[in-house]
């Protein structure tokens, strides 16, 4: 640190990323990426005449992009917002929306903990809300109209979903305050909320094309809600960096969503590993939560959370283990292929073997 | 504007970008793109097999571009950050190290318009230091140690550089403050202060591959300081968004430092087409600034800024200008290929030859 950094962030503590190693080939369940590569027509659409092009800005207005996202999900082009990944949009939310002082928040104390960050970040009074034993969310907890609402759904690490209806109870209880839905893993299983943005003004709901649509290394998150508030993010995104998706990002993500079959397709598959793997590790003694999302949250009474991770990692396999005092047993596992899962399987069986003997 | 959004950015003015239009093909000269392409290295790095592996997450860390761009310069790894575009660290760079209180910042009062918008959206103490009237920046205004210091180099609209002894002079006297120098278009002819950074730990110098690197496209810029410095910014960065320079624009990033002999080779052809072009400017009776930049600021006393303008964009050649009363006369013209310069002459002398009728 410098010592001409504000004084305001000397404290503050960035969020850690998942491991991305590049010593050897792991098998690599620990950052929820999908197992599958983009479409056929994402493939095409990245040709040489579009890398050609890459000395000419992107359209800062992502009209394209836009329109075909509100194309899929039925709404207008006024009502979608682009960024450089989720990630961007959750930055510019807390910077627009919350504050130290008439606009706090809230979110869950088990959750992604870049919400934590973006809080601590912009001095924001946050509070954290203590999940219910089971992991799942008690939606009384985000009424009372007073703090902004910030809820991952399904939530991480836990995977653990709200119904839309859920939802909708809490943006009805929250009239004067903005209510974000983080549906990064809505596409596995879990009810999306994006059709409630028609009607209340105070919800946007987030989503990104890193889990379900293959391109994390794109850096591409969209958010829907009323014209107001997509037009403020749009303010702050003009105010620090306009024309932060480039252009083989913007064509990728339109012809992605043309392609939306082969991505939905995809997601089947995730459920249908995600099953198969909670019940194998259900035969071997793990407790695992109700996952609608990519990842499976699980541990074991005959392995600690950070043992087994550790284990794993010296047999190839990543996972994602967190220290918090109240998850450190348990390993977010992402849901990967038929055969990623079995050598997961196959791992986790001699570790336990091992430690029998 | 939503009624939930922070009231301090309500009065809060965003950056206009300049025209990106989508109506007619514009000979393209308001936006300092450079009109060639990325080299051949670029196109062949950018293949199916990178596209294929878009559903993994970038590596954050960003290690082999940063050490591509650090050998380049002669500097470690730890001297480099790089992000989405210089606009991204430019905001970075506002939001660490100024602030309403005991970090102002001072800037010259014409100059690259988004400095004052990043002033505004931290609520930062700024200045807007006037230029001589020739439109230089005396260097002396920015001695002083009392605010951190914000210089384009060449500086913008104008083009107008101020030499490596110069800066270090401002450097020099600020040992408590951070002096910025954006080198957006350093490269046509203008001397770099990167050398100075190993000698100062206040100078932090922020380059693009927008402009002489042909890649406005895939967003990429670089800053070289100081690794305190630079470990502010990362600190940042991993508080925003930590994956905010996707695959394909790494792998461009790498290829295009391993192609620098194309890319000086067309800096050269451009700073040519510079001198032919004002040249010819100046026989039509325009003045123009000692530009070192990929563009030229010109004015007439035949024509109004506003007027030429709206009648090049008529006859289909786009340039930029400011509404700003001191530089409402001017325009901006990037320096484009030596055909596109012909064009626009030839409009401008329609132009001319229009109104002596």
């Amino acid at each position: 640190m410098s010592r001409y950094i504000n004084k305001k962030f000397v404290k503050l503590e960035a969020y850690t990323p998942g491991e991305q190693p590049r010593d050897m080939q792991y098998v690599k369940l620990n950052t929820n990426e999908s197992p599958f590569p983009p479409s056929a027509g994402v493939l095409r659409a990245i040709d040489k005449e579009q890398v050609s092009m890459l000395n000419l800005y992107p359209d800062p207005t992502c009209a394209s992009l836009k329109d075909a996202i509100a194309g899929l999900y039925g709404v207008e082009r006024k009502n979608v917002f682009v960024s450089n990944g989720s990630d961007d949009i959750l930055n510019f939310f807390f910077m627009a929306f919350c504050d130290e002082g008439e606009h706090p928040v809230k979110f869950p104390a088990i959750s992604y903990g870049f919400y934590q960050v973006y809080a601590e970040l912009y001095a924001t009074d946050y509070r954290k809300i203590p999940l219910k034993s089971d992991f799942s969310i008690r939606i009384e907890d985000y009424f009372g109209n007073d703090a902004n609402v910030v809820i991952a759904n399904p939530n991480a690490p836990t995977g653990i979903a709200l119904t839309k209806y859920e939802v909708e109870s809490i943006v009805k209880a929250n009239p004067d305050r903005v209510v974000l839905i983080d549906e990064a893993y809505v596409d596995f299983g879990a009810q999306s909320s994006i059709e409630l943005t028609k009607k209340y003004d105070n919800l946007l709901v987030v989503c990104t094309y890193s889990k379900s649509r293959s391109m994390a290394g794109a850096r591409l998150g969209f958010a829907i809600g009323n014209e107001e508030l997509i037009a403020d993010l749009e303010k702050i995104k003009y105010s620090t960096n306009p024309y932060n998706i480039n252009r083989l990002t913007m064509v990728a993500g339109v012809a992605a969503i043309a392609d939306n079959e082969y991505y939905v397709a995809n997601c089947k598959i995730i459920e249908e590993n995600r099953e198969y793997t909670q019940r194998e590790l259900i035969k071997l003694g793990f407790r695992v939560t109700d996952s609608k999302a990519n990842f499976i949250f699980a541990n074991s009474d005959k392995v600690g959370g950070e043992e087994l991770y550790l284990k794993l990692k010296e047999r190839g396999v990543l996972v994602r283990h967190f220290s918090a005092p109240d998850i450190c047993e348990y390993n977010r596992i992402t849901v990967g292929t038929r055969e990623q899962m079995d050598i997961l399987l196959q791992k986790i069986k001699e570790i336990l073997k091992e430690k029998e003997i």
